[in-house]
Formats: structure tokens, C-alpha cells, sequence
């Protein structure tokens, strides 16, 4: 091809101007220089008072919920009984005196290698009313336990809400402030939990008695408000030296969520509207290639999201697509190069992954014009795309991941190995206030924070 | 740094023949200028002959074969009964008059929407000699059927053996064409099939019929030689629609795999030793994300593959990583990316794939430098890796893909529209002769051909 020189002199002005566009629209990113100890975590000993058995025979413990349809109309009450089956019923209502309601569910149990668990109990109460305070009791006479949760507004674009966000809590220490940090937010009243619960399957032969410990240490949250759960690695419990070839016995055993109701066919993932949000949930560790169930199913899913109704679209899925940290590098590839067009075409607001023990928010960037023969592999600013927070720095046993890739990539925005929670405060259809919070700090600090503009009714930088 | 001039001009000549040598090392490709009719295949009517049912009440049908265990002492022959359950014992012997051992296997059956299939049999002959002919016989009374099959040579390093490679075969003219054409190859011991067998899948509500029909069809092969079986996206028959929301569930009870004695724990990814090769099958649409079971299984087997004992490392897998058409473009990215360095590490010497319905031979290359950050994302010559290799031409009703990307990417050594099958043919150790044959030549004529050298023991170019 010969070019004028005129238009050579023409593409050379395009090719500077947005050589410049793009210098000053990539934004740089922050590697934060707060240190903490790098010790280990070390996991609370059994006896700690954070484990405590309730008191009495039979006495229902591990009590949590979970949304149980996709409106938020319906909630999964879960409860262990450890010493026989006892009752499966939930009684609730919204007079704290008179819990006039009753709901049968049905209970599970099942053998790990050596252990066999309680009596676990799911039971799935339905036509709750929106925004409403609901008062509940597992368990038989002397032995019956209370609790109580809040249903959500009903669905509407300007709803306020608030979400937390945590993952790879474990049950260690550090674990247990992670909660109580959480926990001191007044306003959050759903946690999204990002994957990898218990860490059980760090014990000899997955000592699946800390599949309980944690769920008694987390049912002071859990039982008050819904933990929406993403499945991560250590949920597989894959163990074929012990015999154990069924991926995610224990976390489909003891965790219910409602993916019937969006039409998934599989257990981890699924999607639910909460307030002003719509929140897809993907697993990293089911198969997700073309033509599969969770790629038929996100492909179906995807153009349903009505932003009209539910301006936030939120993802959560274990591991990260954008990490910097040298831990877990690259691994959420497989899962990037298969769904990312599909966040951007339909403008994921934002993406919450764990996986990393570490905290990083990256820019909103993408990486999809790559086409083997070019040379089109970088991340590049784009403002459809969603921001990616890696928020996998609950405080489990495996301790911080603190070592950086260097120097630190144009993608990533803020990035610092210490334990802390996020809290997503969603304010009307186009703003959301984004916070995340380190452990060493009061709840009202904010170590890192960002103001979210919606990408579908705001798609402007945030 | 500084550097001296004498080491500048060092530098500068080590580099410039560094290119010269890339340059010579990267070959051309070739866009084969062959064609054929483009019009969609067309299946075979059920009345059709291929399709016949054997005479006699309750006579066992759908012969096949496949290996049963890892070292080719065993053979898994299965069988299907129209009518009763019948019997599902093997009768089996060296001399063609007097089947004088026996085994007992056992049947399945199964529904998949309105329909309920026959009665799958199943039986393990184990403890076979090697390099022998065994007579065989299913069926009870009248209408017992004898076929016979051939056990591999003893595992060794420099035992020939000849294996073909069909892919998504199909049921159409041109399937009964590609089997035909590849029957007429007197030499072909063993059939390395990379997926999607029925095509059963394209008919209203999945009519399984054609599964039935199908197996029917290629009896008069899979009844004397084993098929080695890698599912394909036509396997997964998964329809929430009707009701089916179990991914494999027809070929699952269907096609048995030797998966156990791999020490796979899924019944789509395994591997066998046959004569001088090992080959391992993955599965596209299984879960292969680190810590899945695949992924734990692929990076246990991979370091035990002793190429002193099995020279040739062949992989089976459905959908290409290297796939110049349009068809399918970069679906096998997201597997690519998890395993594809280890192919290298490894050196496997060649990987059949299917799903795109033409004929595709790559050159040896990797693209595995990638990193994020860098833009070293571009299939560069490698000695250490595989020649991919795209079969899916076996002849299926969804007809040819004609579309390739322009220019032929430089990954592409040879490509083709055309319906046909390989051949595989293992010299010894160093070497092994490779063949391409499309269905309107005659078997004798390669339309493509290539001397592999083996990446362990000659790992120079081929």
C-alpha cells in the first residue's frame, strides 16, 4: 500500500493524539507500603469460646442463612443437630412472642473418610414480605434456639443496600477480628463470600469437625443475616488417597443456595436480585467450556439482567482474572479468556474474587481483543469493563500472600497484603460508595475506597 | 551495562543467526486449493442397511470394543439388547471353535426424555495375552453373534503399531464413506476417536434412537478393533428443556472407559499404554481448572509417562487449541492456557483433535510465554512441542467448515475442507509415519503426509 505523504503525516497525528488519550486515561495504581506481621495465621484451638457447642442435648448449632429464591421474598435457614435428628422444622414470624409461621425442611448427613457428620437441616421458607424483620427457633423444648433476619427491600432500581464482602475467612485468629470488623458495620446486611470457608482440608485427612468449628464461629453473623456463597478450592475436598472422589461433598452437604431458581442445573452458580443489585455467582471449579451447563447457562443468564430494575450487576467468583500478586498468578486465565467479552459486553459494574490472601482493586480494564495472530494481549483502559477486587484476605490459615509482582502492572489500581473486609454501599441507580477496610484499622476507616458510578446508567469513570 | 565493542559485535551476530534460524525454522503453510461439494451432509435414513438390526428376537446389537485397562490385557465389550435384558455374559477363546472361557459383565439402562434405551451390556475380559486372537461371542441361543479382535503386542519402546484417527463421524453418507475409506486400510489396529459420535443430539428432543442407530452403523468396525473414546460436546446431550439437566448421561451408559486403572476418577479423562505409545484423553468439557479432578489427575499422569517404555505421547481431545478456521475459532483457548505448557514440558509428540469439521495440521509450536505484562503472546516454533492436529472430519450432518481465517496463520502447516480420517503408523522408537487421507482418494493416497520423530528419542525437527 502507498500512502500520501499527507496521509502518512495524518495517521501519524492519530496515532500521537491517542497514544496521548491513552497515557492520560491509564490511570497508575498504588502498591500500598502498610506492612503487618508476616507470620502465619494460626487457626483458634477447638475449645476456643468462638467454638462453643450450644448448650443441651441435641441443641441446634451452625444456623445460617442464605436467599432462597431469586427476588429475596425467600430465605434457607441451615442448622446442624449433632446428636440425632431432632426436628427439621424452622417456627418464625414476625412478632418476636409469637412465631406463628411454620416451615418442614428436610435434613442430610453424610460419611467423609473417617467422620460423619450431624444432622444437617435445610429448610426453605417462602412468601416472606420485602423489608420486614423476621423472628425464628430451630430445634425441640429445652433446646430451642431464636434468632431473627431482615428480608430485603423489593427489588427497584434506586434501592439503597449495603453488601459486605469477605473471603478465604478460615478460622484462625486473625479470622475471628475479620468478623468482628465486619460485624462492627453498622449498615452491611448481606455478606457476598467469595469461596474457601473452613479451611478444613488443611487437617490431617480433612478433619471435617472444622467444617463445624467454622460454621459455629461464623453463626453469629450468619444466622442474622444472608452469607451469599461462591464455591472455592477449598470447598473440593477432593481426596482420592482417602477414598473421597466426589468434589464438594462437605460444602454441598452443609451450603444451600438457590440456583433452581434461576435456572442453573448446578449448586455453584446462579444468580439472585438483592435491593438495586443483581448478583451472578460463577464457580471456578465446575467445568465452564462452550456448550457446558455454567456456559449455557451465564450465556442465558447475562442478557435476563434487566438494569432498569437492577442497576448493579455484581460477579462473584473465586479466583481472580486480575491478580498481580505473585500467588495464584495467572491461574483465573482459563476463566478470563472464556467470559470476559460477555462482563464487558453487558457492563459488569464490578467483579469480587478471593483465592489471593491478599487485597487489590484494579482499574477498569480489559484484555479481549487478543486473536492469536495479533499482538493484542495487554490490558487496556476501557470504561465498559468491570472493576476487578480481590478480597481474599479473610484472615484463613495459609497466612498473607506478600509478594508482589514488580513493577506494579498498569491494571492494578491498589494492591496491599493485609487482612480486611469491603463493604459495597449502593446509594440510588448511579452511585455506589466502595470501601475496603484492613483489619489494624476501626470500621470507619477506609483504607482504600472508591466512588462506583453505574456502567449502565453512569459509564463514567469512576 | 556497559559492553565492549568486540562483545557488541558478538552479541549482534549471535542475534542476526538466532533470526536466520527462526527464519528457516519457520515453514510455510498451505491452504489446500481441494474442493469438494459444500452442501450440508445428509444422514443416512434409519431403514438404511448400515443401519440393520440383527435377526432374531432379543439379538445383541451394537457391538463394540474398547480397551480395558491400561497395559491392553483387557478389552471392555459392550452390547445392547433390544428386547430383555437377556444375558451379559462374554463367551471368549483363541480358537474360533471352542470359546471355551467366559465372563459375566452387567447392563444399564437408561431414559432421556420420552425415550428409554435397550439394555446396555458391559463386560471386562481381563488377563488376555498379548499380540493373540480372541474369538468372541454375545447373545443367548439363536441368536448369538461371534466377532473376534486382536490384543496389542507387549508394551515395549520400538514395537510398530498402526492407529487411526476418526472424529466427529457422524451418521451421514459421508460418515459410512470415511469409515468405509478408513476399513480399506488393511493396516489400522486401533481407533483413536477424538468425539462426537452420534450427532443424535441434532434430532427433536435428542432422539437417542439415532444413538442406537449410530452404534448399528459402526459395528462392523468397533466390533473387531477397539475405539479409544474422547467425548465430544455432542456427548453432553444436556437439555434443561426437556428435562435432562445430567451432561453425558447416553454416551455415559453407552461408552465404557478403562478410567480406574489410570487412577482418573472420571470416566472422560484417562490414558492407556498400547504397544509403543501412551495416550491420554482429556476432556473439553469437564472441569480443568487447577485443583479440579482433571487437572490433579493430568498433573499426576504426566511426570509417570516412562518414554523408555512408551516412546510416543499422543493426547486425545475434542476441541483444537490450534484451529485456523472460523469454525470454533479460539474455543480451545481456555484449555490451552491451563495445559498447554506442560505438553511442552513433557514433549508430547502429537494431539488429535476434532469438533471443527475439516482437516488441520500445525507446525511444531508453543505459545507459552505469556505473561500478562509482556506481549509475548504470538505461537512462536518450538521442537518441544506438539504438532497439533484438527480430525473432525469423520463426515457428520452439520457438513464441512469451509471458512478459514486469511492469511493462514503461520502456526498452520496444512489445511483442508475435506472429509476424511488419519492414520498413525509407529516404526519404532525415532520414528512414525503420518497420513492424511481425504474420502475421495484411494486409501493408498495421502493427500497429507508428515515423518514425525519422536520429541524423547530424535527430538529434531520431522
Amino acid at each position: 500500500m502507498e500512502l500520501s505523504k499527507n496521509m502518512r503525516n495524518s495517521i501519524f497525528l492519530i496515532l500521537l493524539a491517542s497514544l496521548v488519550l491513552s497515557a492520560t486515561r491509564c490511570k497508575g495504581g498504588v502498591t500500598s507500603t502498610y506492612r503487618r506481621r508476616l507470620a502465619a495465621s494460626v487457626d483458634m484451638p477447638l475449645d476456643s469460646d468462638v467454638f462453643r457447642v450450644p448448650a443441651g442435648y441435641n441443641a441446634p448449632q451452625q444456623v445460617h442463612i442464605t436467599q432462597g429464591d431469586v427476588d429475596g421474598n425467600a430465605v434457607i435457614v441451615s442448622w446442624v443437630t449433632p446428636d440425632e435428628p431432632g426436628s427439621s422444622v424452622v417456627l418464625y414470624g414476625t412478632s418476636k412472642h409469637n412465631l406463628d409461621k411454620m416451615k418442614t425442611g428436610k435434613h442430610t448427613q453424610y460419611k467423609y473418610y473417617n467422620y460423619t457428620s450431624g444432622f444437617i437441616h435445610h429448610c426453605t421458607i417462602r412468601h416472606l414480605k420485602f423489608d420486614t424483620k423476621y423472628y425464628y427457633a430451630v430445634g425441640i423444648g429445652q433446646t430451642v434456639r431464636k434468632f431473627w433476619f431482615k428480608t430485603p427491600p423489593e427489588v427497584g432500581p434506586d434501592v439503597p443496600y449495603t453488601f459486605g464482602i469477605i473471603g478465604d475467612l478460615g478460622q484462625t485468629y486473625d479470622s475471628n477480628t475479620t468478623l468482628s470488623h465486619y460485624e462492627s458495620n453498622p449498615k452491611a446486611e448481606t455478606v457476598l463470600y467469595v469461596g474457601d470457608l473452613s479451611y478444613a482440608d488443611n487437617y490431617p485427612d480433612h478433619d471435617n469437625n472444622r467444617w463445624d468449628s467454622w460454621a459455629r464461629f461464623v453463626e453469629r453473623s450468619t444466622a442474622y443475616q444472608p452469607w451469599i456463597w461462591a464455591a472455592g478450592n477449598h470447598e473440593l475436598d477432593f481426596e482420592p488417597s482417602l477414598g473421597e472422589k466426589e468434589p464438594f461433598k462437605p460444602f454441598k452437604h452443609r451450603y444451600q443456595t438457590p440456583y433452581r431458581a434461576s435456572d442453573s442445573t448446578g449448586p455453584f452458580w446462579y444468580s439472585v436480585k438483592r435491593a438495586s443489585a443483581r448478583i451472578i455467582v460463577l464457580s471456578t471449579y465446575s467445568a465452564y467450556g462452550k456448550y457446558t451447563p455454567q456456559y449455557r447457562w451465564l450465556e442465558e443468564e447475562l442478557p435476563k439482567v434487566n438494569r432498569s430494575e437492577t442497576p448493579w450487576l455484581i460477579v462473584l467468583v473465586h479466583s481472580p482474572w486480575y491478580n498481580s500478586n505473585t500467588y495464584h498468578y495467572m491461574e483465573g486465565e482459563t476463566m478470563r479468556v472464556m467470559f470476559e467479552s460477555w462482563f464487558v459486553q453487558y457492563k459488569v459494574d464490578v467483579v469480587f474474587a478471593g483465592h489471593v490472601h491478599a487485597y487489590e482493586r484494579s482499574h477498569r480494564i480489559s484484555n479481549i481483543a487478543y486473536d492469536i495472530v495479533n499482538k493484542n494481549c495487554t490490558p487496556v483502559p476501557n470504561e465498559d469493563a468491570p472493576v476487578y477486587i480481590t478480597i481474599g484476605d479473610g484472615g484463613n490459615i495459609e497466612g498473607l500472600a506478600s509478594n508482589m509482582t514488580e513493577p506494579q502492572p498498569s491494571y492494578s489500581a491498589f494492591r496491599e497484603a493485609s487482612f480486611g473486609h469491603a463493604i459495597f454501599e449502593i446509594k440510588n441507580r448511579t452511585h455506589a460508595h466502595y470501601t475496603w477496610h484492613r483489619n489494624q484499622d476501626g470500621e470507619r476507616v477506609a483504607a482504600d475506597e472508591e466512588w462506583f458510578t453505574n456502567r449502565h446508567w453512569l459509564p463514567a469513570s469512576n
